[in-house]
């Protein structure tokens, strides 16, 4: 079988020893359950990719697409019996155009690559998700991936103009297009921006760029509390000024990254807000003492503006590394919620008491400005009891989120860690129309089946 | 049947009376056919569209949502039979949050009065297309309107956080997110947006709001040619400005906006550049000058920074009517073609071309930031040949900007007009996955039929 899905893919690029079946068998998120692959195919084009999907058509083989492995909610995991594609081999940069200001690339080109290229022309690629020294603009697009500057700049949807999939037919379509508006039917391009590989497989990625911005200025605060760094958040807000970031970061992932980096970072307080700015001029100053007023206002115990663009840096790249760093410690469930911004002093309150409900550390990052949370539980490896209290902070969690008029996943998407709560969320109507889509769209149900929605038929 | 549609809603809201049926049964696109409606019903809540749309599975009944009826491409024209279902008295804003940046809305609220009730709590709902006096938010979610502000900030789509509709299968559902983000299953609000009442029809939208800012500044330009005018687009753009604003309005566009309203407003030129920048301070003052200097180094024979604020509106509000001014001078046939940046200079010289070639006159509006092009073909009434030669212009400029990449709707939709030209730009395994969710979200064929695309089982 794998022999004829790869009758036209030389040897070195389908993959069925036992090692790599185990290395491209599951993203990160190592609480979601993963099958046994069949093989790992690597294509080096379209063609290839459309070769895979029939083949897996023909066959009834399901088909799981795969960026670098970073997700956090399972998309990428291997079902058993799968094929795994894996777009390291497609990973070329194929336009820059400032003039158009959007740029042309294959699925496996690195999130940090696609924006150093940008920067060598004057141009920004704004999404920017903490993963994005290793995640692959594929996998950014496959769950709609957020980030730091979405407060202000908005996430990967926003940047997808156009898009070259291979569908559930077999067939190469192009979706989308190549201008600054369109209204030509429906929008099949961002449906299938954060499907997560359900609806189609992607194979060349047009994303909007803007002109490159100014130096951003930093403004750090300590809190002695999630509450008064929440309302901290809140004061923000309502001040209308919107942050180019906004990140609540607390101690126990600054001690972890001192940890495993010794940056010295580990901060007297314990919960710190990191503001940024990018406005240029007298009003960026502005702002950002703005920012640092609602900070003081809020009860910081210490706030200032960073006047060392390295420091500024350090305590950026701090917040970057908190999930890898807390990773290292012990098996992390990761949560993804995000509230309305005026519910996330309660929200922050509510996973404290879940934490101690349930007896379990819960350490928190989160993109604040945005009302995204994402509380990390943390669990000793081998402590069976220690997963399945964490386990029910994670429902909770949810269910509390909903209650606060929030959702399950605000950037990680629903793999297989958030299809319950999406469930909740929705409700059985809109769920109908979710399954609806996915059968009229994946007839066969080869594409990564058992993921984000049921389908129809088995609804 | 009208009676069983009805049963729950009160006489003066269903309306069967030949005047009503006549003044409901087209939009602005006096080209599109239409047909005749069995009814026109004014629904005041969302359980009475429900009911409508219930009534229509069972019976059979097309049903055709309708906003102001300020359409251009024939998308709110009745079909033959339908019931037409109007949202007059569907109008409420049942809240502003200025702490969550989001308003929420039934359909019927018009545009500008949505934009007035922003401003008085300090917020801005920025998508402003010309009929934004009239037309409805209901409207301008189903054609995903665009507008001036565009260039800058994005369309209707951007703006779009989450919406109650009855489905095809006349059931409730709440799509999309109170919160700044989410990715909790596929993107159906955003499929939703642009799809013309053809998916499901919008009971109530939540829209993203951003802060107040400040004044803009405003630059004009006059330039002897469209193709000059659009090399000082390009030098814009190039340049990495990013304007507020930039439209081009053509001396037959201000000619019949004079004739109209006596505006005085006739320039010494073929056409004139419009720009605007809302950057605040010394930031904004450098991007209107560069602006300026981009109109005269592409040959303007007049530019400057506007000095007058009730100027610079004169010149906007000329803008803004020039379609209705022109619609007075006879029938006109609206282009809404969108293209590369760097093609505009090439897209307006093909323009004249065909206007020469088919001996009609066009006159151009264009969102020229955004390579958004309005050429409006305009004929005598009662000169049916002119009307022949109008549609063979028409044809060619549809097929030029698929030539040079572009797409045959910018921000006007599909509607009727479109669809010859949608299905040339898209090619057929596209057209199949747009029939594939048409055919899956609207299973009984009831929902705006024959708009748009046309069915899965009618090929």
């Amino acid at each position: 079988m794998v022999n004829t899905a790869a009758q036209n893919i030389p040897a070195g690029r389908v993959l069925i020893d036992p090692e790599s079946l185990e290395r491209y068998r599951h993203d990160e998120a190592e609480w979601a359950p993963h099958g046994m692959p069949l093989a790992v195919v690597r294509p080096k084009d379209t063609a290839e990719v459309r070769d895979v999907v029939r083949h897996c058509i023909s066959h009834g083989v399901p088909l799981v697409a795969r960026g670098a492995g970073t997700g956090l909610s399972g998309g990428a995991n291997a079902v058993d019996g799968a094929i795994m594609v894996s777009f390291e081999d497609m990973d070329q940069i194929i336009r820059i155009d400032p003039d158009e200001r959007l740029a042309v690339v294959r699925p496996g080109v690195v999130n940090d690559d696609l924006r150093a290229a940008c920067a060598r022309v004057g141009m920004w690629y704004p999404p920017d998700p903490a993963s994005s020294p290793w995640s692959t603009i594929g996998g950014n697009v496959a769950t709609n991936a957020g980030g730091m500057c979405c407060v202000k700049y908005g996430v990967t949807r926003d940047y997808v103009l156009g898009l070259e999939i291979v569908d559930g037919r077999g067939e190469i379509v192009r979706l989308g297009r190549q201008t600054a508006k369109g209204v030509a039917g429906y929008d099949l391009c961002g449906l299938m921006v954060g499907s997560e590989g359900t609806l189609g497989v992607i194979t060349e990625i047009t994303v909007r760029l803007r002109p490159a911005r100014p130096v951003e200025r930093t403004i750090a605060g300590y809190f002695d509390s999630v509450v008064a760094a929440g309302e901290a958040v809140s004061a923000i807000t309502a001040a209308g000024v919107i942050p180019s970031a906004l990140e609540l970061v607390d101690r126990h992932c600054l001690a972890a990254v001192d940890a495993w980096r010794n940056m010295g970072l580990s901060a007297d307080a314990d919960v710190v807000l990191l503001g940024r700015v990018d406005t240029p001029g007298a009003e960026g100053d502005a702002e950002a003492a703005l920012i640092r007023d609602c900070f003081e206002r809020a009860g910081a115990t210490w706030a200032a503006q960073s006047t060392d663009q390295q420091e500024a840096d350090a305590l950026f790249d701090a917040r970057r590394l908190a999930y890898p760093a807390l990773e290292r410690l012990g098996p992390v469930l990761t949560e993804d919620v995000c509230v309305p911004r005026a519910a996330v002093p309660e929200m922050l309150a509510r996973i404290e008491k879940s934490a101690a409900r349930h007896d379990v550390l819960i350490a928190n990052i989160a993109h604040a400005g945005d009302g995204n949370l994402h509380p990390l539980i943390i669990t000793q490896p081998g402590d069976d009891a220690a997963r399945a209290r964490a386990q029910l902070a994670f429902d909770d969690i949810l269910d509390d989120a909903i209650a606060l008029g929030g959702t399950v996943t605000g950037e990680h998407g629903v793999g297989l860690l958030k299809m319950r709560g999406m469930d909740k969320e929705m409700g059985p109507a809109a769920l109908s129309m979710q399954r609806a889509v996915k059968a009229a769209l994946d007839p066969h149900g080869i594409l990564n089946p058992g993921k984000v929605v049921a389908r129809a038929d088995a609804g």
